[in-house]
């Protein structure tokens, strides 16, 4: 019997798009480090302490994806330099980066907490991620039914 | 001038943490695959078109991790295999996933729309990933402050 799965072609999945475009931990850790607010390319890799050509290669492939923002920026009395910034796309990956985070707090800790707390800016309070049908809030995984969308296409017959 | 962010040792961060379990496309595609359904080998190498060395590989982490738990399954008439399941740790990757393929969908879309709709199983509305602080729901990126929690160590002086 083929599960049902296999008799659909998910070529357009947005899933694997997103993953094709980010796919790899070290893109994410460079999304990460922009979010705590590093915008150099020393400063990237400082943070990070991955390979300059490693880290040179995936800002460029971010940059061509439209997730940094690339510009010339000179401080008074210094060379102009390249700044990678996140664009609005680049922002709208939050909630990727914050899924993650509270997954591994969640089911596999590190020895002395959280390194990360997300806050609301306006009151203060500790910022979750949650799945929401806009009437009920904090679904479950299990309440959650995964359809196909237009975009999935039925293969053969 | 020192970007704040270098003053403090990530070591134990969770997003890094999380993508060291994960951390490549292939493994969040099989994840996908499991929530889509799929539980043996052969299905998920024929979803994914991938190389068998790779997804016995990316299979066995996942399995170490905890994501995925392997038990033999025996139909009848047919001889015992192993099925991949999701535990309790990997359905809760689901926020995980449905973050990316939100953020596909919304900055970089397939050419036919949307190739999965999740929905609430028990309205039928369709279910997106926010940020909420119990307080306040639907934050924006820019409304999210990322602070340093416990586990953020202070590197020097």
């Amino acid at each position: 019997m083929i599960p049902e799965r296999l008799r659909y072609d998910l070529t357009h999945c947005s899933i694997g798009r997103a993953l094709e475009a980010l796919g790899e931990k070290w893109s994410l850790l460079i999304v990460r480090e922009a979010f705590y607010g590093l915008r150099r390319f020393d400063d990237f890799a400082a943070a990070l302490g991955c390979g300059r050509a490693v880290l040179s290669q995936r800002l460029k492939r971010l940059t061509a994806e439209g997730v940094f923002e690339a510009a010339r920026y000179r401080r008074p009395g210094q060379r102009a330099r390249l700044e990678y910034r996140l664009t609005p796309k680049g922002q709208a990956l939050l909630p990727t980066i914050l899924a993650l985070s509270q997954w591994a707090d969640a089911w596999a800790p590190g020895p002395d907490g959280p390194v990360l707390m997300p806050a609301h800016a306006g009151c203060g309070e500790t910022v979750s991620v949650t799945l929401s049908c806009g009437r009920h809030d904090a679904l479950a995984p299990g309440e959650v039914a995964l359809l196909p969308g237009p975009g999935a296409k039925r293969l053969g017959t």
